[in-house]
Protein backbone atom coordinates (compact mmCIF):
# COMPACT_ATOMS: atom_id res chain seq x y z
CA UNK A 1 0.00 0.00 0.00
CA UNK A 2 1.18 3.00 -1.17
CA UNK A 3 1.00 6.13 1.19
CA UNK A 4 2.85 9.73 1.37
CA UNK A 5 4.80 11.96 4.84
CA UNK A 6 3.97 15.99 4.55
CA UNK A 7 6.17 17.29 7.10
CA UNK A 8 5.06 21.10 7.95
CA UNK A 9 7.81 22.79 9.23
CA UNK A 10 9.28 26.37 8.22
CA UNK A 11 12.44 25.48 10.22
CA UNK A 12 12.38 21.76 8.77
CA UNK A 13 11.75 23.37 4.97
CA UNK A 14 15.01 26.02 4.90
CA UNK A 15 17.13 23.23 6.54
CA UNK A 16 17.98 24.53 9.84
CA UNK A 17 16.02 21.29 11.22
CA UNK A 18 16.82 17.75 10.68
CA UNK A 19 13.14 16.16 10.27
CA UNK A 20 12.96 13.45 12.87
CA UNK A 21 9.34 13.09 13.26
CA UNK A 22 9.18 12.66 9.43
CA UNK A 23 11.92 10.00 9.73
CA UNK A 24 9.98 8.36 12.75
CA UNK A 25 6.45 8.37 10.41
CA UNK A 26 8.71 6.47 7.35
CA UNK A 27 9.78 4.34 10.04
CA UNK A 28 6.52 2.86 11.86
CA UNK A 29 4.50 2.56 8.21
CA UNK A 30 7.25 0.59 6.58
CA UNK A 31 7.45 -2.19 8.99
CA UNK A 32 3.96 -2.11 8.73
CA UNK A 33 3.49 -2.57 5.28
CA UNK A 34 3.73 0.63 3.57
CA UNK A 35 5.95 1.98 0.64
CA UNK A 36 6.44 5.62 0.99
CA UNK A 37 6.10 7.35 -2.74
CA UNK A 38 5.69 10.65 -1.58
CA UNK A 39 7.80 12.80 1.11
CA UNK A 40 8.16 16.41 1.09
CA UNK A 41 9.20 19.37 4.12
CA UNK A 42 6.86 22.58 3.39
CA UNK A 43 7.02 25.19 5.53
CA UNK A 44 3.57 26.05 7.51
CA UNK A 45 2.22 27.87 4.90
CA UNK A 46 -1.87 27.00 4.36
CA UNK A 47 -2.21 27.62 1.10
CA UNK A 48 1.28 25.27 -0.02
CA UNK A 49 -0.18 22.67 3.07
CA UNK A 50 -3.91 22.44 0.89
CA UNK A 51 -2.31 22.32 -2.55
CA UNK A 52 0.06 19.23 -1.25
CA UNK A 53 -2.45 17.17 -0.06
CA UNK A 54 -5.15 17.81 -3.31
CA UNK A 55 -1.56 16.95 -5.49
CA UNK A 56 -1.36 13.96 -3.68
CA UNK A 57 -4.75 13.33 -3.32
CA UNK A 58 -6.40 13.68 -6.83
CA UNK A 59 -3.18 13.52 -8.58
CA UNK A 60 -1.31 10.53 -7.18
CA UNK A 61 -4.53 8.84 -5.39
CA UNK A 62 -2.01 7.72 -2.55
CA UNK A 63 -4.38 5.58 -0.11
CA UNK A 64 -2.44 7.29 2.93
CA UNK A 65 -1.42 10.86 3.39
CA UNK A 66 0.08 11.54 6.89
CA UNK A 67 0.98 14.61 7.91
CA UNK A 68 3.38 15.73 11.03
CA UNK A 69 3.84 19.36 12.32
CA UNK A 70 1.72 21.92 13.02
CA UNK A 71 -0.74 21.12 15.07
CA UNK A 72 -0.40 23.11 17.95
CA UNK A 73 -0.97 26.47 19.20
CA UNK A 74 2.51 28.70 17.98
CA UNK A 75 1.94 31.40 15.60
CA UNK A 76 2.49 29.56 12.62
CA UNK A 77 0.52 26.21 13.24
CA UNK A 78 -1.98 25.76 10.77
CA UNK A 79 -2.26 22.62 9.48
CA UNK A 80 -5.42 20.89 10.94
CA UNK A 81 -7.13 23.96 9.06
CA UNK A 82 -5.44 23.47 5.68
CA UNK A 83 -6.40 19.92 6.55
CA UNK A 84 -9.65 20.90 7.10
CA UNK A 85 -10.46 22.78 3.97
CA UNK A 86 -9.38 20.04 1.68
CA UNK A 87 -10.90 17.11 3.70
CA UNK A 88 -14.50 15.67 2.06
CA UNK A 89 -15.39 13.72 5.08
CA UNK A 90 -13.62 14.09 8.56
CA UNK A 91 -12.86 11.31 10.89
CA UNK A 92 -13.20 13.12 14.33
CA UNK A 93 -12.42 9.59 16.23
CA UNK A 94 -9.04 9.68 15.07
CA UNK A 95 -8.26 13.09 16.52
CA UNK A 96 -10.60 12.05 19.93
CA UNK A 97 -8.49 9.23 20.19
CA UNK A 98 -5.43 10.16 19.66
CA UNK A 99 -5.72 12.94 22.47
CA UNK A 100 -7.30 10.83 25.34
CA UNK A 101 -4.03 8.66 24.88
CA UNK A 102 -1.56 11.34 24.55
CA UNK A 103 -3.15 12.60 27.56
CA UNK A 104 -1.89 9.26 29.36
CA UNK A 105 1.49 10.67 28.84
CA UNK A 106 1.29 14.43 29.30
CA UNK A 107 -1.48 16.77 29.90
CA UNK A 108 -0.56 18.83 26.87
CA UNK A 109 -1.61 16.27 24.48
CA UNK A 110 -5.00 17.91 25.07
CA UNK A 111 -3.65 20.92 23.01
CA UNK A 112 -3.21 19.23 20.02
CA UNK A 113 -5.81 19.81 17.29
CA UNK A 114 -5.48 17.07 14.52
CA UNK A 115 -7.98 16.27 12.31
CA UNK A 116 -8.39 13.37 9.91
CA UNK A 117 -10.65 12.45 7.13
CA UNK A 118 -11.17 11.35 3.58
CA UNK A 119 -10.36 13.09 0.37
CA UNK A 120 -11.08 11.13 -2.77
CA UNK A 121 -10.18 7.43 -1.92
CA UNK A 122 -6.97 9.10 0.51
CA UNK A 123 -7.34 8.50 3.97
CA UNK A 124 -5.45 12.27 5.08
CA UNK A 125 -3.89 12.06 9.36
CA UNK A 126 -2.37 14.91 11.11
CA UNK A 127 -0.20 13.86 13.38
CA UNK A 128 1.50 16.22 15.92
CA UNK A 129 5.67 17.61 15.58
CA UNK A 130 6.91 16.47 18.35
CA UNK A 131 8.35 12.67 17.59
CA UNK A 132 7.46 11.17 21.07
CA UNK A 133 3.85 12.44 20.31
CA UNK A 134 4.25 11.60 16.61
CA UNK A 135 4.99 7.57 17.82
CA UNK A 136 2.26 7.61 20.07
CA UNK A 137 -0.26 9.26 18.13
CA UNK A 138 0.14 6.91 14.88
CA UNK A 139 0.28 3.72 17.07
CA UNK A 140 -2.90 4.62 18.35
CA UNK A 141 -4.69 4.12 15.16
CA UNK A 142 -2.51 2.26 12.99
CA UNK A 143 -4.39 -1.29 14.17
CA UNK A 144 -7.56 0.63 12.07
CA UNK A 145 -5.71 2.34 9.22
CA UNK A 146 -5.99 -0.90 6.87
CA UNK A 147 -9.41 -1.79 7.35
CA UNK A 148 -9.75 2.11 6.81
CA UNK A 149 -8.44 2.52 3.77
CA UNK A 150 -10.30 -0.69 2.75
CA UNK A 151 -13.46 0.82 3.15
CA UNK A 152 -12.35 3.97 1.71
CA UNK A 153 -10.80 1.79 -1.62
CA UNK A 154 -14.21 -0.48 -1.89
CA UNK A 155 -14.61 -3.12 -4.15
CA UNK A 156 -15.21 -1.58 -7.37
CA UNK A 157 -13.66 1.79 -8.17
CA UNK A 158 -9.97 2.14 -8.92
CA UNK A 159 -7.94 5.62 -8.48
CA UNK A 160 -7.97 6.00 -12.55
CA UNK A 161 -11.94 5.93 -12.76
CA UNK A 162 -12.16 8.19 -9.32
CA UNK A 163 -9.53 10.65 -11.42
CA UNK A 164 -11.52 11.46 -13.86
CA UNK A 165 -14.97 12.50 -11.55
CA UNK A 166 -12.82 14.50 -9.17
CA UNK B 1 -43.04 11.46 23.10
CA UNK B 2 -43.07 11.36 19.06
CA UNK B 3 -40.00 9.84 17.45
CA UNK B 4 -38.94 9.09 13.61
CA UNK B 5 -36.48 6.57 12.36
CA UNK B 6 -34.83 7.26 8.77
CA UNK B 7 -32.59 4.28 7.64
CA UNK B 8 -29.67 5.66 5.12
CA UNK B 9 -29.21 2.68 2.85
CA UNK B 10 -28.70 2.15 -0.81
CA UNK B 11 -29.15 -1.71 -0.94
CA UNK B 12 -32.55 -1.61 1.95
CA UNK B 13 -33.77 1.73 -0.34
CA UNK B 14 -34.18 -0.94 -2.98
CA UNK B 15 -35.74 -3.67 -0.42
CA UNK B 16 -32.24 -5.84 -1.32
CA UNK B 17 -31.59 -6.09 2.14
CA UNK B 18 -33.76 -6.05 5.27
CA UNK B 19 -33.56 -3.45 7.98
CA UNK B 20 -32.56 -4.89 11.22
CA UNK B 21 -30.51 -1.47 12.55
CA UNK B 22 -33.68 0.20 11.92
CA UNK B 23 -36.01 -2.35 13.65
CA UNK B 24 -33.31 -2.19 16.33
CA UNK B 25 -33.84 1.44 16.97
CA UNK B 26 -37.32 0.99 17.12
CA UNK B 27 -37.42 -2.01 19.66
CA UNK B 28 -35.54 0.07 21.92
CA UNK B 29 -37.18 3.22 21.67
CA UNK B 30 -40.11 1.67 21.93
CA UNK B 31 -39.25 0.09 25.09
CA UNK B 32 -38.25 3.87 26.65
CA UNK B 33 -41.50 4.85 25.93
CA UNK B 34 -41.32 6.71 22.54
CA UNK B 35 -43.69 6.44 19.66
CA UNK B 36 -42.75 5.86 16.16
CA UNK B 37 -44.13 8.10 14.03
CA UNK B 38 -41.87 8.39 11.04
CA UNK B 39 -40.20 5.78 9.46
CA UNK B 40 -38.36 5.37 6.28
CA UNK B 41 -35.73 3.79 4.13
CA UNK B 42 -34.23 6.17 1.84
CA UNK B 43 -30.85 5.46 0.09
CA UNK B 44 -27.07 6.95 0.78
CA UNK B 45 -27.92 10.72 -1.12
CA UNK B 46 -26.91 13.71 0.56
CA UNK B 47 -29.70 15.96 -0.89
CA UNK B 48 -32.13 13.39 0.25
CA UNK B 49 -31.13 12.67 3.77
CA UNK B 50 -31.35 16.46 4.36
CA UNK B 51 -34.74 17.07 2.64
CA UNK B 52 -36.34 14.08 4.81
CA UNK B 53 -34.22 15.52 8.35
CA UNK B 54 -35.71 18.76 7.40
CA UNK B 55 -39.20 17.50 6.88
CA UNK B 56 -39.43 15.88 9.79
CA UNK B 57 -37.92 18.63 12.03
CA UNK B 58 -39.79 21.75 10.56
CA UNK B 59 -42.73 19.75 8.99
CA UNK B 60 -43.49 17.49 11.39
CA UNK B 61 -41.47 18.70 15.00
CA UNK B 62 -40.89 15.73 16.23
CA UNK B 63 -38.70 15.70 18.93
CA UNK B 64 -36.44 12.71 18.08
CA UNK B 65 -35.22 11.89 14.54
CA UNK B 66 -32.75 8.74 14.84
CA UNK B 67 -30.69 8.12 11.85
CA UNK B 68 -29.04 4.91 11.50
CA UNK B 69 -26.75 3.83 8.48
CA UNK B 70 -24.19 5.59 6.30
CA UNK B 71 -21.59 6.95 9.18
CA UNK B 72 -18.45 5.13 8.08
CA UNK B 73 -15.86 5.21 5.04
CA UNK B 74 -17.68 3.40 1.91
CA UNK B 75 -17.72 5.28 -1.14
CA UNK B 76 -21.81 6.61 -0.33
CA UNK B 77 -21.47 6.57 3.69
CA UNK B 78 -22.39 10.72 3.85
CA UNK B 79 -24.96 10.80 6.71
CA UNK B 80 -23.09 12.89 9.18
CA UNK B 81 -21.91 15.78 6.52
CA UNK B 82 -25.88 15.41 5.40
CA UNK B 83 -26.59 16.20 9.10
CA UNK B 84 -24.32 18.27 10.17
CA UNK B 85 -25.61 20.56 7.14
CA UNK B 86 -29.29 20.94 8.65
CA UNK B 87 -28.36 21.07 12.05
CA UNK B 88 -28.51 24.33 14.05
CA UNK B 89 -26.63 23.48 16.80
CA UNK B 90 -24.15 20.62 17.30
CA UNK B 91 -23.86 18.24 20.43
CA UNK B 92 -20.45 16.97 19.93
CA UNK B 93 -20.41 14.88 22.81
CA UNK B 94 -23.13 12.18 21.83
CA UNK B 95 -20.34 11.59 18.91
CA UNK B 96 -17.61 11.25 21.24
CA UNK B 97 -19.33 9.16 24.16
CA UNK B 98 -20.53 6.34 21.91
CA UNK B 99 -17.33 6.40 20.13
CA UNK B 100 -15.25 5.85 23.34
CA UNK B 101 -18.34 3.38 24.47
CA UNK B 102 -17.90 1.60 21.16
CA UNK B 103 -13.97 1.56 21.32
CA UNK B 104 -14.79 -0.61 24.31
CA UNK B 105 -15.75 -3.42 22.06
CA UNK B 106 -13.99 -3.11 18.56
CA UNK B 107 -11.28 -0.54 17.62
CA UNK B 108 -13.10 0.22 14.23
CA UNK B 109 -15.63 2.42 16.65
CA UNK B 110 -13.37 5.11 15.82
CA UNK B 111 -14.15 5.28 12.43
CA UNK B 112 -17.63 5.79 13.05
CA UNK B 113 -18.26 9.38 12.45
CA UNK B 114 -21.81 10.18 13.25
CA UNK B 115 -23.15 13.56 14.57
CA UNK B 116 -25.73 14.90 16.76
CA UNK B 117 -27.64 18.28 17.25
CA UNK B 118 -30.34 20.08 17.32
CA UNK B 119 -32.46 21.82 14.69
CA UNK B 120 -35.27 23.98 15.74
CA UNK B 121 -37.07 21.87 18.48
CA UNK B 122 -35.39 18.56 17.27
CA UNK B 123 -32.89 16.38 18.71
CA UNK B 124 -31.29 14.65 15.53
CA UNK B 125 -28.79 11.41 15.95
CA UNK B 126 -26.94 9.44 13.90
CA UNK B 127 -25.90 6.06 14.51
CA UNK B 128 -24.11 3.41 12.57
CA UNK B 129 -25.44 1.08 10.39
CA UNK B 130 -24.27 -1.93 12.02
CA UNK B 131 -27.03 -3.34 14.27
CA UNK B 132 -24.67 -3.97 17.35
CA UNK B 133 -23.03 -1.10 16.54
CA UNK B 134 -26.43 0.56 16.53
CA UNK B 135 -27.61 -0.91 19.83
CA UNK B 136 -24.43 -0.12 21.64
CA UNK B 137 -24.62 3.49 20.67
CA UNK B 138 -28.12 3.80 21.31
CA UNK B 139 -27.85 2.32 25.02
CA UNK B 140 -24.94 4.95 25.64
CA UNK B 141 -27.02 8.15 25.14
CA UNK B 142 -30.11 6.70 25.85
CA UNK B 143 -30.26 8.28 29.54
CA UNK B 144 -29.66 12.10 28.63
CA UNK B 145 -31.94 11.80 25.63
CA UNK B 146 -35.34 12.58 27.66
CA UNK B 147 -33.40 15.67 29.94
CA UNK B 148 -31.85 16.34 26.26
CA UNK B 149 -35.53 16.61 24.79
CA UNK B 150 -36.60 18.59 27.85
CA UNK B 151 -34.46 21.27 27.39
CA UNK B 152 -34.88 21.82 23.71
CA UNK B 153 -38.61 21.69 23.82
CA UNK B 154 -38.30 24.19 26.93
CA UNK B 155 -41.31 25.53 29.07
CA UNK B 156 -43.24 27.86 26.65
CA UNK B 157 -42.71 26.84 23.27
CA UNK B 158 -45.06 24.35 21.62
CA UNK B 159 -44.84 23.09 18.20
CA UNK B 160 -46.82 25.12 16.20
CA UNK B 161 -45.76 28.61 17.47
CA UNK B 162 -41.99 26.83 16.52
CA UNK B 163 -43.23 26.19 13.06
CA UNK B 164 -44.23 29.65 12.25
CA UNK B 165 -41.14 30.97 13.06
CA UNK B 166 -38.91 28.43 10.82
CA UNK C 1 -1.48 37.66 32.86
CA UNK C 2 -4.73 39.43 32.07
CA UNK C 3 -8.09 37.49 31.47
CA UNK C 4 -11.59 38.11 30.62
CA UNK C 5 -14.26 36.75 31.64
CA UNK C 6 -17.86 36.90 29.23
CA UNK C 7 -20.98 35.74 31.04
CA UNK C 8 -23.70 34.87 28.64
CA UNK C 9 -27.09 34.89 31.04
CA UNK C 10 -30.37 36.51 29.90
CA UNK C 11 -31.68 36.70 33.46
CA UNK C 12 -28.06 37.55 34.73
CA UNK C 13 -28.13 40.52 31.83
CA UNK C 14 -31.16 42.14 33.58
CA UNK C 15 -29.84 42.18 37.00
CA UNK C 16 -32.53 38.91 37.60
CA UNK C 17 -29.72 36.38 38.68
CA UNK C 18 -26.62 36.82 40.46
CA UNK C 19 -23.60 35.98 38.21
CA UNK C 20 -22.53 32.99 40.72
CA UNK C 21 -20.59 31.20 37.58
CA UNK C 22 -18.81 34.43 37.03
CA UNK C 23 -17.55 34.96 40.26
CA UNK C 24 -16.54 31.74 40.95
CA UNK C 25 -14.49 32.00 37.00
CA UNK C 26 -13.03 34.80 38.58
CA UNK C 27 -11.93 33.03 42.02
CA UNK C 28 -10.41 30.37 40.25
CA UNK C 29 -8.56 32.23 38.12
CA UNK C 30 -7.28 35.03 40.32
CA UNK C 31 -6.07 32.30 42.82
CA UNK C 32 -4.14 31.08 39.69
CA UNK C 33 -2.51 34.25 38.86
CA UNK C 34 -4.61 36.09 36.87
CA UNK C 35 -5.58 39.17 37.02
CA UNK C 36 -9.74 39.61 35.51
CA UNK C 37 -9.44 43.33 33.55
CA UNK C 38 -12.61 42.98 32.13
CA UNK C 39 -15.95 41.02 32.82
CA UNK C 40 -19.23 41.59 31.70
CA UNK C 41 -22.82 40.13 31.81
CA UNK C 42 -24.97 40.25 28.49
CA UNK C 43 -27.81 38.31 27.26
CA UNK C 44 -27.59 35.50 24.95
CA UNK C 45 -27.49 37.37 21.71
CA UNK C 46 -25.63 35.32 19.30
CA UNK C 47 -23.94 39.10 17.90
CA UNK C 48 -23.20 40.18 20.77
CA UNK C 49 -21.28 37.71 22.12
CA UNK C 50 -19.11 37.62 18.71
CA UNK C 51 -18.79 41.50 19.12
CA UNK C 52 -17.38 41.08 22.75
CA UNK C 53 -15.16 38.07 22.44
CA UNK C 54 -13.36 40.00 19.14
CA UNK C 55 -13.42 43.01 21.22
CA UNK C 56 -11.75 41.49 23.62
CA UNK C 57 -9.40 39.78 21.58
CA UNK C 58 -8.44 41.84 18.44
CA UNK C 59 -8.85 45.22 20.77
CA UNK C 60 -7.96 44.60 24.61
CA UNK C 61 -5.47 41.51 23.30
CA UNK C 62 -6.35 39.77 26.32
CA UNK C 63 -4.11 36.46 26.49
CA UNK C 64 -7.35 34.81 28.19
CA UNK C 65 -11.26 34.52 27.14
CA UNK C 66 -13.04 32.52 29.21
CA UNK C 67 -17.03 32.31 28.79
CA UNK C 68 -19.84 30.58 31.20
CA UNK C 69 -23.12 29.81 30.48
CA UNK C 70 -25.58 29.42 27.42
CA UNK C 71 -23.26 25.84 26.07
CA UNK C 72 -26.56 23.62 26.57
CA UNK C 73 -29.80 22.85 24.84
CA UNK C 74 -32.10 26.21 25.99
CA UNK C 75 -33.65 27.67 23.09
CA UNK C 76 -31.47 30.90 23.77
CA UNK C 77 -28.08 28.55 24.55
CA UNK C 78 -25.89 29.77 21.50
CA UNK C 79 -22.54 30.54 22.88
CA UNK C 80 -20.49 27.65 21.08
CA UNK C 81 -22.10 29.10 17.72
CA UNK C 82 -21.02 32.71 18.51
CA UNK C 83 -17.83 31.41 19.32
CA UNK C 84 -16.93 29.13 16.50
CA UNK C 85 -17.33 31.74 14.18
CA UNK C 86 -15.11 33.82 15.52
CA UNK C 87 -12.44 31.48 16.32
CA UNK C 88 -9.89 30.91 13.49
CA UNK C 89 -7.93 27.45 14.84
CA UNK C 90 -10.18 25.78 17.75
CA UNK C 91 -9.26 23.50 19.68
CA UNK C 92 -11.23 20.22 20.01
CA UNK C 93 -8.94 18.87 23.24
CA UNK C 94 -10.31 21.15 25.69
CA UNK C 95 -14.18 20.55 25.05
CA UNK C 96 -13.30 16.61 24.82
CA UNK C 97 -11.33 16.50 27.86
CA UNK C 98 -14.30 18.86 29.89
CA UNK C 99 -17.21 16.53 28.73
CA UNK C 100 -15.15 13.45 29.26
CA UNK C 101 -14.07 14.76 33.15
CA UNK C 102 -17.78 16.10 33.52
CA UNK C 103 -19.66 13.06 32.71
CA UNK C 104 -17.50 11.06 35.96
CA UNK C 105 -20.00 13.01 37.85
CA UNK C 106 -23.03 13.29 35.47
CA UNK C 107 -24.07 11.81 32.35
CA UNK C 108 -25.48 15.19 31.28
CA UNK C 109 -22.09 16.75 31.15
CA UNK C 110 -22.26 14.91 27.51
CA UNK C 111 -24.74 17.84 26.69
CA UNK C 112 -22.13 20.67 27.38
CA UNK C 113 -21.54 21.90 23.72
CA UNK C 114 -18.39 24.36 25.15
CA UNK C 115 -16.01 25.33 22.07
CA UNK C 116 -12.18 26.73 22.59
CA UNK C 117 -9.81 28.05 20.29
CA UNK C 118 -7.54 30.96 19.28
CA UNK C 119 -8.01 34.26 17.58
CA UNK C 120 -5.78 36.34 17.41
CA UNK C 121 -3.37 35.74 20.65
CA UNK C 122 -6.48 35.08 22.69
CA UNK C 123 -7.01 31.84 23.77
CA UNK C 124 -11.05 31.66 24.55
CA UNK C 125 -12.89 29.05 26.21
CA UNK C 126 -16.62 28.45 26.92
CA UNK C 127 -17.56 26.92 30.35
CA UNK C 128 -21.34 25.74 31.00
CA UNK C 129 -23.48 28.12 33.24
CA UNK C 130 -23.72 25.79 35.94
CA UNK C 131 -21.15 27.10 38.98
CA UNK C 132 -20.65 23.34 39.85
CA UNK C 133 -19.67 22.04 35.87
CA UNK C 134 -17.86 25.65 35.57
CA UNK C 135 -15.59 24.51 38.76
CA UNK C 136 -15.08 20.78 37.60
CA UNK C 137 -14.63 21.90 33.93
CA UNK C 138 -11.83 24.85 34.62
CA UNK C 139 -10.26 22.67 36.94
CA UNK C 140 -9.44 20.31 33.85
CA UNK C 141 -8.07 22.49 31.55
CA UNK C 142 -6.12 25.02 33.92
CA UNK C 143 -3.23 22.85 34.47
CA UNK C 144 -2.18 23.30 30.86
CA UNK C 145 -3.80 27.14 30.50
CA UNK C 146 -0.62 28.72 30.81
CA UNK C 147 1.55 26.80 29.34
CA UNK C 148 -0.89 27.14 26.04
CA UNK C 149 -0.76 31.36 26.36
CA UNK C 150 2.79 31.12 26.26
CA UNK C 151 2.56 29.05 22.91
CA UNK C 152 0.02 31.36 21.67
CA UNK C 153 1.79 34.34 22.30
CA UNK C 154 4.77 33.48 21.35
CA UNK C 155 8.50 35.06 21.34
CA UNK C 156 8.66 37.70 18.96
CA UNK C 157 5.38 38.60 18.45
CA UNK C 158 4.06 41.66 20.89
CA UNK C 159 0.19 41.99 21.32
CA UNK C 160 1.09 45.86 20.13
CA UNK C 161 2.25 44.22 16.80
CA UNK C 162 -0.30 42.01 16.30
CA UNK C 163 -3.19 44.45 16.80
CA UNK C 164 -2.20 46.53 13.86
CA UNK C 165 -1.90 43.16 11.82
CA UNK C 166 -5.49 42.02 12.57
Amino acid sequence: MKAGILTASDKGSKGDREDVSGARVREILEKSGFKIVAYQIIPDERELIKKKLIEWSDGLCLPLIVTTGGTGLSDRDITPEATGEVLEREIPGFGEAMRAAGMQHTPYAILSRGKAGTRGKSLIINLPGNPKAVEENLNTVLPVIDHAIRKILGDREDCASLREKV
